[in-house]
């Protein structure tokens, strides 16, 4: 088959994949497939088309008859969309340190949101009810920005997964001190593989307010959606994605790649297999004499501790970050595309990097 | 041929279409082609892409060698980080009473970017050196917000298009009070199939310092870019971009759509014919009595002003919105997919709702 | 008497006088005379002190048992906190084109408040039902920012005063449209002295639910206060006076100027004497021959038409501001400390530069 | 002699005083004079009369040729009118964790500036060219917020002072990387009377590139001013200012006070009397078994930790605040107006409550 017309031309070889980031990745064909079902004729604009109604029904079916998501371009803005919207003017929220709207978001969530972070560090990007009471107080102190919402990262940026059980003691404290409850889940779906339960467990059901519903990193060429769980704690929340200017003019184009991944199982086979990557990845790793593991290997992320130069020789040979550069720390991520031949491929590298 | 497997469905007709919007369209298929080229595969996130070095050279190809673009999503986006980037917190916009930043982007500019507009009543949609002469003054007075960049829009909301010469004439008169010009070019390419000319001949040719490069109404699914031409006047594109909230991670799919439009023709092809859509829509209008056509008709759109009963009839049967629903005035826009049936078949609809 | 001890030292000459702001006049003497009462000894800081304890008395027998004072250290802060408190992150404010919000405070509500002022041209710088109904539509509209509040001031910049039934219509259709309405009474005490009636009359007796309420233009050295007339409509009103950096620490100073000013009638001793001397003023320029007054003379200012040059002599001899230079517009302000020989000293010089 | 005639009265005990904070105390005498001295007839609003201009002429003296003041109302406001001043959009500033821009104004810097705020834990309030590392890195990645500007607090919010040693150390090493040097001077007479050196010693003499230098503490009614001492690191700082809302009308008020407090000595009077106060103090209760001292008491300030019920018991007979109310640290801050026999008495009663 000739394919189709195009003035574009392939620059890349599609052979070649990293370590770097799940956001390396490109899309699942089954989402480009669903873009072109999409396709053709007139949809109305912004959010009142066809698609993004059915899935208004495909994220009752994850989360229950009570939520309802608002389609965004990107991680940030489904974020800095979600904060907004459960914090007055005066609120602050309280996060990890190494939260990714800390430590990765450029500072939008203080310069578009006027928010200000509340931060705690944490041993393994996971807060606690103890650790959320560093910044827990003063509420009624003007001096201070006011906590109003708790976010957490699920499955966090250093690789590891709440159980539904660690959230839920963290939202019963939040709901106490009047605060609600904010997950990014960004890699969602890795910590529901990871967890093997429903998103529903340890999100709603676990007392979680609204969510972050990531798109990007579990196949779509790029889409989230801001999934409002209690609609009691959130007004107007069309009114803050069009000044946050996340409002998709085609909606329907993200709709349908979130209904691809949503609608059946392909968001689960994904993250699964990006997990079952890191599990191969780590097993290999854990064999290598030098280089130590750092945090608990539950979702697609591999963090290690590994000579600097050794690091440096690898990374020609393979694309990865360093984490904390000075400490040797490194991050490498696996994806829905990673294949078994690709994590041997760098286990091999690995090895012999070592042996130099 | 078996389309490609998806969980995803199609739920709406692709044989309908109205006049509502040119987002209303989908995306050419020319685009999505060049999509599934660039997939596969990995490619470094935020821009750092094949596709996107290769935009550059396109770019420059359309603007001279100084040129370099910046994709981000959306057209508010574009716009936002554009005028962020010529402004200093003290800084204020002179545009347009009718500018898409000042009435249609929920307040996007104030709110994300601190931005205070000093807007003008113009006939047309179109500023004049003398109009902007109306807000261009207090430049040293603290007391006002600073005038230091005009933005106007080509083609503008109101379907009209500046010549070159008006654009030198307001680049020239800003450049002279230390002003900066910005284009907001959503339809930047209907502008210049208009004109027959070329982008850069009412751009950088005229002075325009940077602009705001629709990809969405020209065929994309989605993607616009920055596009700085006068890199002398900007600083830390990639760092507003981000903090914006305007930064893909798989850049890749914004840059190859661009270069679908615009490495050859698409571009041009996509705006001609809808503009010679609503040359055949006008045409066909001028001959009903009644019907009062209100701007020139230059690019895509048809201002229109009818009886109010008239128009809710004929909504019910194709899709398009009031612009002043008091005085009566609509607003009929074509795209790169309304095909000469469309057309005909409406203004038949036109001439039956008048009639009755 | 010896003036007490100080390193300080007097500068300037305080015999001179001119017609150029009533922000040039310093400060009652019965106010700094209250200033040195609360001096000495602890006082709880940031509002909790005596004095604005017994402030709150006082503004309850100005404006009923509701109202609440809000100290504030200037205009525009008081301005930029009161909008704040009436609009969400989606808000926009309707206003006059003349409104000291809109032309005379930075861009501080768009950049401090993120608020979008939708502003419509007036012929004497009051709003109508009429005028407003200009922007307040499209309250549903994601694209737009979203009407929320009425601003009006009284009097006016533009030196003209609303009477209560004016106020009481502007607030029964900003309320039946769902919105609030603020009155930036900068010189408050100008329009209560012109309309005689007390300044509840015009404020929550016609409906008004906040205002700024100016202590600096009456004879205070600094100090305004936002007065909350409806405490349904607000919330957190010290968070957002914090956040806005319009917290006085040592509160008691703002507090005991107001209660100088507005225990009895120094308010409207002050104001009244302001507005003679403009009546004094206006009457003497009328019997000029090739000056025009421009707006009726309500308050404490005088705008005037006259020939360029004879303005730019008479600015030798006597400060004042070009309102509009090209237009040859000239605003001349009386104050509390305005003496009838300065008056006639300035007509004087009026009618010797016309005659040149 | 009868006090002048107002309308306010005196509603509080002159003789209490507590060590809650130097903001619980009143102004100088000295001050008050001179505000006296500067009232009748008109100054230049805004900033250009001849209190301004001549307050120029006092700071040049402390601070050199190039030094120029901006006079602003409070602390809040000219911390963020000067970290304004020294980033860009997408810039960032280090400091501790204890800085009062981070825990005490209320998310000013974020929502007023967008300004992204990089803390440190310290042990004393403190910063090093070490702790600044820690946070002084990413300039060039577009996801990180840029770390632009290093703000140190002298004397600190814990009472500690820098040597001028430490300040040139952190200032050397922040230029090294590009970054200006900001300190918050909220007390620096106190920390120049305790280093016993001009203040001009440990900023510019030092590398400090701006200040916010105090008068409200020292002893005036309300008042500090940004100090540019690096003018080429700033730009528009009037612009800054006003859409700060930092911009007072009659400022020959504000300048006064300043000049009354630096023509000549009565800032450094002030700030060791104060300082004494707390040494004097200090002494007392390193008497005292179970009351530990937690800094070294270095300028005004002395924190302690003693039993929780004798500071609450302690607290009915003199107003101070808890620091750490869960670790049972407090604040007793010593100010101008303290008097031995406060110290004492208050050393007494708390000898009486460590008893009981």
């Amino acid at each position: 088959m000739n394919p189709p017309r195009t003035d574009a031309r392939r620059h890349h070889d599609p052979d070649v994949r990293g370590f770097a980031s799940d956001n390396y990745a490109g899309a699942h064909p089954e989402v480009l497939a669903a873009i072109t079902l999409a396709n053709g004729g007139h949809q109305v604009a912004y959010g009142e088309d066809d698609y993004t109604e059915n899935l208004q029904r495909i994220i009752r079916g994850h989360f229950g008859a009570r939520a309802e998501a608002f389609p965004v371009f990107n991680g940030t803005g489904a974020n800095v969309v979600a904060l907004q919207a459960v914090t007055d003017r005066w609120g602050a929220v309280i996060s990890a340190e190494s939260a990714h709207i800390n430590v990765d978001e450029g500072g939008a969530p203080e310069r578009v949101g006027g928010l200000k972070l509340l931060t705690v560090p944490t041993p393994d990007g996971k807060l606690t009810p103890e650790l959320i009471d560093r910044q827990a107080w003063g509420f009624e102190d003007e001096h201070r920005a006011m906590p109003q919402v708790v976010s957490i990262t699920q499955n966090t940026e250093l690789g590891t997964v709440y159980t539904p059980d660690e959230i839920r003691a963290i939202c019963d404290h939040a709901h106490d001190l009047g605060m609600v409850v904010h997950l990014d889940g960004a890699r969602i779906a890795n910590a529901a593989a990871s967890l093997d339960v429903s998103m529903r467990t340890f999100t709603n059901a676990a007392g979680v307010d609204l969510l972050s519903l990531g798109g990007t990193k579990n196949g779509a060429l790029f889409g989230e959606a801001v999934v409002v769980l209690n609609p009691d704690v959130v007004r107007r929340m069309k009114h803050l994605r069009k000044l946050s200017m996340q409002l998709a003019s085609k909606m329907r184009f993200v709709s349908v790649q979130l209904e691809a991944l949503l609608a059946k199982d392909l968001w689960l086979r994904n993250a699964r297999h990006a997990n079952e990557m890191a599990q191969r990845l780590a097993e290999g790793v854990r064999s290598v004499h030098g280089v130590e593991i750092l945090y608990p290997v539950q979702a697609n992320a591999v963090f290690a501790r590994l000579p600097h130069d050794v690091s440096e020789r690898l990374q020609k040979r393979y694309r990865f970050y360093f984490w904390d550069e000075t400490a040797g720390d490194v991050r490498w991520m696996c994806s829905f595309d990673t294949r078994e031949e690709d994590v041997d491929g760098f286990l091999a590298a690995l090895k012999e990097e070592m042996a130099r």
